[in-house]
C-alpha cells in the first residue's frame, strides 16, 4: 500500500485507518440514531427521522486533523484547529472524540459502543449541538456559521504566544469573503520573534453551496502568484488517490513544520524581525471524497451535490438505504473500533497526548491562561473640576495617557493590545504612542511614525473586520484588548459582533468553557460632530444593534464627560464575558463632575444632576433628560435658558450612563426597577429626553414605564458638512429646540412660555444666517459655559 | 519641458497646466473664501476661518482624471470615473467645474471669478457640499466616505454596457479592506462580448490617515504577483517628477485602452468568452504631491501629514499664511484662467465633449437611461387557495416561476440581474435558472450547473459584499435587480446599506439626480427555520436596521404567504428611489389568501382577516396580531385552539404585511393615522402580537399608539438546531404559549382560562418529550390544518 514518502507502510496503514475511522464517525453522526457499529444489517430504524447536516468538507478536514495529528507528535507542537469551512462540525466532534477530549468533556458521551450511539444521536438533533465547530466543540475558537473569519482569529490566537502554532483551514468558498481575502496580508503584522505562527490550509474542495469555488478554477499559476504576492510561500498537494494524497500531506506539512522552525529560529537566534514568507499549503481534494459517488445516475462525490447530505434515505428511494450502508462499511468500523466501541489501541496511539491534542489545547479555551492585567488606578487621572463646566478636556485625550500606563504595565506580561482601524491617532488616544509603537512588519521608511514589529497598537491596517477578527482571536485565546473605531464605520462588523455576541451566550451555559475578557469597543469621532466627514460618518445605530441581544452579554455606557470616561473604561476592561460598548467624545468639551462625583454616577448608572436641578423638595415640573455627551451638554446649556427666563419652573436634571438602566430590571440585570425608575423619572411629569444615538431605542427601552410623557430628541438622519452645533440644530437637540420642547409641554406657562419659544425661533434663524455667512458657529454658542462656571444656586 | 513618451512637447505643456488648474482649484477650495484668483497678496481675511477637508489623494487624482481626459477624447472613449479614495471630493469637483459640468447642473457656480469664489466657499462649508464625491458631485456613483466599494460599484456599472469603460482609482488605503481585496476577482464574472470594461488603477498614495499602506510597502514583485494572481496584468507608473510621470503615464494609459480594445475586439470578432487578462495600472505618487515639502520642519509631501490640510494657517502660526501662498501659487493661476476667471480656450479644449465629459456622462446618473422593466403579470403565478389554509405551498418557489419569466421578458432589454451569494438554490428560486445560467467567466468543468459567461444571475461568489456592491454599481447607472440573501448574513452588508440609503436620501433633494430603480432585497431563509444551521444563522435584525433610517426611503414587508409575496414583490419591482425589503419563507406552508384577496390585503398593508376572526359586529375581547409567516401560521393554530376551548372569546386577528403601517403616518408616509390604527386594534383591548423579528421593533412603532395593551412576541435569541416548531417554542412565539398569553390578559375568565392554560402548559412539556425523543414535532403539530381546511363559521 506505500508510496514514496516520508510515511512507512506501517504509519501510512494506521494513519489511513484513523482516517477512515474519523470518517466513519462523521457519517455516523449525520444519520445514525442506532447500531452504531454496524453490527447489525442497517435498517430504517437505525436512521434519524430527518438527516441534516454537512458532508462535502468534512473528509478533507478529517484527512488533514489526522495529518496535523502526525506532525503535533513528531515536533512535539504546541498547534491549535481553526476550522474555516462553515459546515465542518461533525469532522471536529468526530476527532475530538477520537483523541478522548470529547469524552473527558462530556463524559456520556463515551469512547464505548453506547458513547457513540450518543455521540451520534446529540448531533444535529433537538437538545443536542449545532453543525458547526461552535463553542460546544472542543478545541474551537470559530464558529464558521457565517463565514470569513478564520483566518483573522488564527492571527489574533498566536499574537503573543510565540510557541504556539495556529492551523487554519481556510474553505475556499469562505476564501471569497472580503473579511477572508483581506486577512492573507495579516503575515504583515506578525513578529517571529514574540507572536507564534499561523499555517493556513487552503482547502480547494472545489464547490460551495452550489457553485464552484474561485480558486478551485483559475490557473495553478494564477494560484500561485496570488499566495506569493500575499507573501507567502505555497506548498500543493493535489488529487484523489488517498495514499499518494497521504505522504504528499505528509511530505509537506513535514516541510512547513520545517520551514516555521528555521524562520522562527533565525529570527529568535539573530533578533530578526524581517518579515519572513511563511509556509502555507493549498490543499486540492474532492468534495465529499469517499462517499457516495453516484446517486439515481448523478455524479455526487466531487460536486456541490456532495455538500450536504449526499444521499437521502426515505421510504420512496428503499435503494438509497444500501447505497448508504456500503458507504459506512467501505470505512471497515469492524477493523477500527474494539469489542466494546472503542478505538483500538494502535490507533489511539496516533492522537497527541494531553493538552497537545488539538481538542484540549487550552488557548482553544482561552479562560484557562487568562491572567488579570495589571491596571493603573484611574483616579490618578482624573480631571480637575472645581465646578461643573468650569474646565474643558478633551475625553479621549485624558483616556488616551490611562491606556498608556495600561500598555506600559502589561509590555512585560505580553497580554494586552489595542486595535483600530487607522484611527487611533483620528481618535485622540495619541497618548498611546508613548507605550508602544503600531504593530508593523512590511517595509518601513525613515518618514514614518511609530512603527515596530513589536508594536502592541493593531492600528495599521485599514480594516474594522480585521480589527475584530484578530481581537476575538485574541481574547479568546485569554488575553485583553480594546477596539477602537469611528462610530459609523463599527457597523462594517455589525455580523461579526453579533456572532460573537452568540458565542458568548452560549459559552455561558457551558460550565466548562472559562471565562474569558470581555470585548471593549471604544466608539469616538461619533455622529454629533463629523467637521470635513459629513453624513456618511454618521451612523449612532451600533447601540440599536448590540441593544437586541441577550442582555446577560451587553452593557452600553454612554459617559458624559472624562472623569465618566475614565471610570467606566475601567469598569469594562475587568468584566468578563460581556460586549461593553464605550460612547465616547473626543472633541474640546466642558468637563461636569469631579472624579468622586464621576465614580458615583457611573456606579448608579443613572441619575439626578442636583447642581443642574432645582425641584430639591418637590415634584419637578419638567424633566430634561440626557445621555450621550453632546446631549449632556445641550440638555445643560437649555436648563441655563429656562433658569433664566423661567426661574420659578421646577426642573430635574437627570444623566444617563449605563443605557441599560432604562430597560426593566426584569429585562437586564442593570435594570431599574419600576419603583426606582419611578422615583427618577415620576409617572407623568413631561420627560425631554436628549439622546445620543436614534430617539426610537428610549422609545424601545422605556416601553414598560408607567411615565409614558416622554418625549425624545435624538440623531434622525439629518446633517452633512457643517458646523457642531448646527448638527444638533439639524436634528432639533439643541439647545434652543429643546427649550421650545419643553415649554411645549408646560402649557400652565401661558404667554411666557410662547415669548420665550419665539425668543428661541429667532435664536435658530439667527445661527443659520450666521454659519451661512461665517462658516463657524454663533459667538454666544462657542462661548456659552455652564452658569460662566459660577454654579446656579 | 519633453521627456520620452508619447506627448509631444505641446501637449505635454498643456496637460501639466491643466494638472495645475485642477489642483490649484482642489486647493482653493479648502481654503479661501474671497481673493479666488490671487489677484490680491493672500491675507487672513481671504481665508475660511475653519478649513476642513483633505489634499493627500487630490493631486494624484487630478493627475489621472487629466490623462483620462485625454484619452477620452483620443479614442472617443465613453468612460465614467470611480472615485474610491474616501477623501477627493475637491478634486472631482474641480474637474467637473474645469470640464464645464459643474456649472451646468450649478448655474450659480459659474466658470468666472464670482463663480470660483462660490466654487471655493460652498465646499466643506455650511449650507454647501460634502468633501466626499458624493451625490452632489457630477459624475459620482460612489461616495467614498465609507471605504472599500469602489471596485464592486465599477463592476456593476459595465455589466451589460459593453461600451463602457469604468476606470476606478482605488485608492491604497481602501484597498486594505475586505470587500476590495475580494472585488479584485470580480473579473471571473465579466463577459467581454456583451459587458464593458473596468481599469482599475490603483493610487498607491503611501498613506492612509496616518499610517503607512500594505500595499506600498511590499515588493515590487509581490504587488506584481498578486494581480497577476487576481488575474489581471498590472503596468507601473511610478515616481514624483511631473514630466517622467506625464509620459509614463500617457503610454500606460494607451496601453490599457489598446489592450482593452484588443481583447473585446477579439471576442466580440471571435465570439471568444474566454476569461481574458484585463489590463490594470498602479500608479504611485507621493501623498499630497505638489503641496508644501515641509511645514514647521516636518515633511508633509509624501507623508501622511498631507493627508488632510498640510498647512494650517492661524493667528499662531502667521509664517504658514506665506507658505499657503506659495503653494497656491505655484501653480500659476495668472496663466491658468483668464481675466474673467474662466480656464483659458487652449485649456478648454482638452477636455472632453458633451456627454463624453465624465462629469456629464449619463451613466453616472443612471435614471436618465433608465428604461421600465417588461414585467408578466403575477396574477399568473397565482397559487389556487380554495379556502384558508387549504392547500401547502413554498412561497419562494412560486416566486422563483414569476422571477424567471421576469428574467426571460428581459433578457433582451439586458437590464435586469438576480443577485445572491451562492444561495438562489437554497434560497428556492430554482424556476430561474430556467431563464438564465449563473453569470461565471473562471474556468468550467463537466460537472458543473448553470454555469455561463452570458448568466444573469449573480450568484457564483461567496461574498454578500459583492452582490451589493454589483447591485448598486447596476442600479446606480440605470438597470434592475434583486438581491437575494439568508436573512442573517445581509447583516454583512448593514453598513453597505446604510450608505446607499444616505445616498438615495441625498438624491431626492437633488433635482437633477433622475429616480432610478429600488434596491430590493428578498431575504429567506429565514430566522424561524435553519434545520442544520442554528443560532449562528439566526438574526432578524435587518428589519430594525432599516427601520432606523429615512421613511422616505425605507419599506419593509412581509407577506404572509405565497400570493401575498407575489404582490408585494411586483410592487417592489416597480418602485424607484427606495430600499424595499422582502422576508419571505422558503418551507412548505399553509396558503390562506386567494391573489385577489392577496392583492387587496397587500394593497392595504394591514387588515382584519375576518375568516378568522369572530368579532363581527362588536368589540372585540383580544386581538390576535401577527407579522411574518411563521407568527402567521402560530397566530391561526392558537386561534383554532381558543376558538375550539372558549367559543364565545371574540378574536380578531390582524395580519401586518406593511410593517411602516404600524409607525404614525406622521412619521412614515405607509404610516396609519391615529384613528384608523384605533379601528383595528381598539384603545384598550389586550393585543397578543406574534412578529417575526425582535419584539422591540414593534414596541418602538408603536411607541405613540393609544393602545398600550400590547404584547409582543419574537425572536429573543433563543435557539439552536432543534425542529421548525421547537425553535417557536425556545421563543415563546409557538401556537401554546400564544394561548397562554392571551389568556392571561383575560383575567375575566376565570377557571376555565387556567384550566386552558394548564393544557397549553402539558403540550409543551409533551413537546419537548417528543422532540427529545424523536427529533421530528409532534403529529398533531405537523398535521395541523387550519379548521381542517373548513373554515370557522
Amino acid at each position: 500500500m506505500s508510496k514514496k514518502g516520508p510515511l512507512t507502510p506501517e504509519l501510512l496503514r494506521k494513519i489511513d485507518a484513523y482516517w477512515r475511522a474519523a470518517n466513519y464517525l462523521s457519517a455516523g453522526q449525520l444519520y445514525l440514531l442506532d447500531n452504531p457499529l454496524l453490527r447489525k444489517p442497517l435498517a430504517p430504524e437505525h436512521l434519524k427521522k430527518i438527516v441534516v447536516g454537512h458532508w462535502g468538507t468534512v473528509p478533507g478536514q478529517n484527512f488533514i486533523y489526522t495529518h496535523l495529528n502526525r506532525i503535533i507528535t513528531k515536533y512535539d507542537l504546541n498547534m491549535i484547529y481553526v476550522c474555516g469551512p462553515g459546515h465542518g462540525g461533525n469532522s471536529i466532534v468526530a476527532q475530538t472524540y477520537l483523541e478522548g477530549t470529547y469524552s473527558e468533556i462530556y463524559p456520556n458521551v463515551s469512547q464505548d459502543a453506547e458513547g457513540m450511539k450518543r455521540l451520534f444521536k446529540q448531533f444535529s438533533f433537538p437538545g443536542g449541538i449545532p453543525s458547526h465547530a461552535g463553542p460546544e466543540t472542543p478545541g474551537s475558537i470559530n464558529e464558521g456559521g457565517e463565514l470569513g473569519y478564520s483566518l483573522a482569529h488564527a492571527f489574533g490566537a498566536v499574537l503573543d504566544n510565540p510557541g504556539l502554532v495556529a492551523a487554519c483551514v481556510v474553505g475556499d468558498g469562505e476564501a471569497e469573503t472580503g473579511p477572508l481575502a483581506t486577512a492573507w496580508h495579516s503575515n504583515k503584522f506578525l513578529n517571529p520573534i514574540t507572536d507564534g505562527a499561523v499555517l493556513p490550509i487552503l482547502h480547494l474542495n472545489g464547490y460551495k453551496i452550489a457553485n464552484p469555488t474561485i480558486f478551485a478554477r483559475i490557473s495553478h499559476d494564477e494560484l500561485e502568484d496570488f499566495f506569493k504576492g500575499c507573501g507567502w510561500t505555497p506548498r500543493f498537494v493535489e488529487g484523489d488517490e488517498p495514499v499518494r494524497m497521504h505522504q504528499q500531506m505528509a511530505a509537506a506539512l513535514d516541510w512547513a513544520v520545517r520551514e516555521i522552525e528555521r524562520i522562527q529560529q533565525n529570527a529568535r537566534t539573530n533578533g530578526d524581525t524581517t518579515r519572513p514568507r511563511w509556509p502555507m499549503i493549498v490543499f486540492r481534494s474532492p468534495k465529499g471524497w469517499t462517499g457516495p459517488k453516484e446517486v439515481d445516475g448523478l455524479r455526487v462525490e466531487g460536486t456541490a451535490r456532495a455538500h450536504q447530505i449526499p444521499v437521502s434515505v426515505d421510504p420512496e428511494h428503499p435503494e438509497h438505504l444500501k447505497i448508504l450502508e456500503n458507504w459506512l462499511r467501505s470505512y471497515r468500523p469492524e477493523e477500527l473500533f474494539d469489542r466494546n466501541g472503542a478505538l483500538i489501541p494502535e490507533l489511539q496511539e496516533l492522537a497527541p497526548k494531553g493538552t497537545r491534542r488539538m481538542g484540549a489545547n487550552p488557548h482553544a479555551n482561552g479562560g484557562l491562561l487568562l491572567r488579570d492585567l495589571r491596571i493603573p488606578d484611574f483616579r490618578d487621572y482624573a480631571i480637575s473640576v472645581p465646578a461643573p463646566g468650569e474646565v474643558e478636556g478633551q475625553d479621549m485625550v485624558e483616556l488616551g495617557k490611562f491606556i498608556r500606563d495600561l500598555l506600559k504595565l502589561n509590555l512585560e506580561a505580553r497580554n494586552f493590545r489595542l486595535f483600530g482601524p487607522d484611527e487611533t491617532m483620528s481618535n485622540r488616544l495619541e497618548a498611546a504612542f508613548q507605550a508602544s509603537d503600531r504593530c508593523w512588519n512590511a517595509d518601513q521608511d525613515s518618514r514614518d511614525d511609530h512603527l515596530a514589529p513589536d508594536g502592541r497598537i493593531m492600528d495599521a491596517m485599514l480594516s474594522e473586520h480585521m480589527c475584530q477578527g484578530w481581537l476575538e482571536g485574541y481574547l479568546l485565546t485569554g488575553r485583553h484588548g480594546i477596539f477602537n473605531s469611528y462610530e459609523a464605520f463599527i457597523r462594517i462588523v455589525d455580523s461579526m459582533f453579533s456572532q460573537h455576541a452568540k458565542w458568548l451566550k452560549v459559552c455561558n451555559q457551558l460550565p466548562w468553557r472559562q471565562d474569558i475578557s470581555s470585548l471593549n469597543y471604544i466608539l469616538s469621532s461619533n455622529v454629533w460632530q463629523q467637521d470635513h466627514n459629513g453624513f456618511a460618518h454618521q451612523d449612532p445605530g451600533f447601540l440599536d444593534h448590540v441593544a437586541n441581544k441577550k442582555a446577560d452579554v451587553v452593557r452600553l455606557y454612554l459617559p458624559p464627560d472624562g472623569n465618566c470616561l475614565l471610570s467606566c473604561f475601567d469598569h469594562c476592561i475587568r468584566s468578563r464575558n460581556y460586549v461593553n460598548v464605550l460612547i465616547t467624545s473626543k472633541h474640546r468639551r466642558p468637563q461636569w463632575l469631579t472624579m468622586e462625583e464621576a465614580i458615583r454616577h457611573c456606579t448608579h448608572g443613572i441619575g439626578i444632576w442636583g447642581w443642574a436641578s432645582n425641584d430639591q423638595g418637590c415634584e419637578p415640573d419638567v424633566i430634561m433628560a440626557c445621555c450621550g455627551e453632546t446631549p449632556t451638554l445641550e440638555v445643560l446649556a437649555a436648563v441655563t435658558i429656562l433658569h433664566k427666563y423661567l426661574p420659578e419652573l421646577k426642573i430635574r436634571v437627570i444623566n444617563v450612563v449605563d443605557l441599560m438602566k432604562l430597560q426593566p430590571h426584569t429585562e437586564h440585570p442593570h435594570g431599574l426597577t419600576s419603583e426606582d425608575y419611578d422615583s427618577l423619572f415620576t409617572v407623568d411629569k413631561p420627560i425631554i429626553f436628549a439622546f445620543h444615538g436614534y430617539p426610537t431605542l428610549i422609545h424601545e427601552l422605556t416601553y414598560r414605564r408607567h411615565n409614558k410623557n416622554l418625549h425624545v430628541r435624538g440623531y434622525k438622519e439629518e446633517g452633512t458638512i457643517t458646523t457642531p452645533f448646527d448638527m444638533r440644530v439639524q436634528n432639533n437637540i439643541d439647545r434652543f429646540s429643546l427649550v421650545i420642547d419643553a415649554i411645549k409641554r408646560l402649557p400652565q406657562l401661558g404667554n411666557r412660555g410662547s415669548f420665550l419659544i419665539q425668543l428661541m425661533k429667532d435664536k435658530l434663524i439667527e445661527h443659520k444666517q450666521y454659519i451661512f455667512a461665517n462658516g463657524v458657529d454663533l459667538p454666544e454658542v462657542r462661548a456659552w459655559k455652564w452658569n460662566d462656571g459660577k454654579g446656579i444656586y
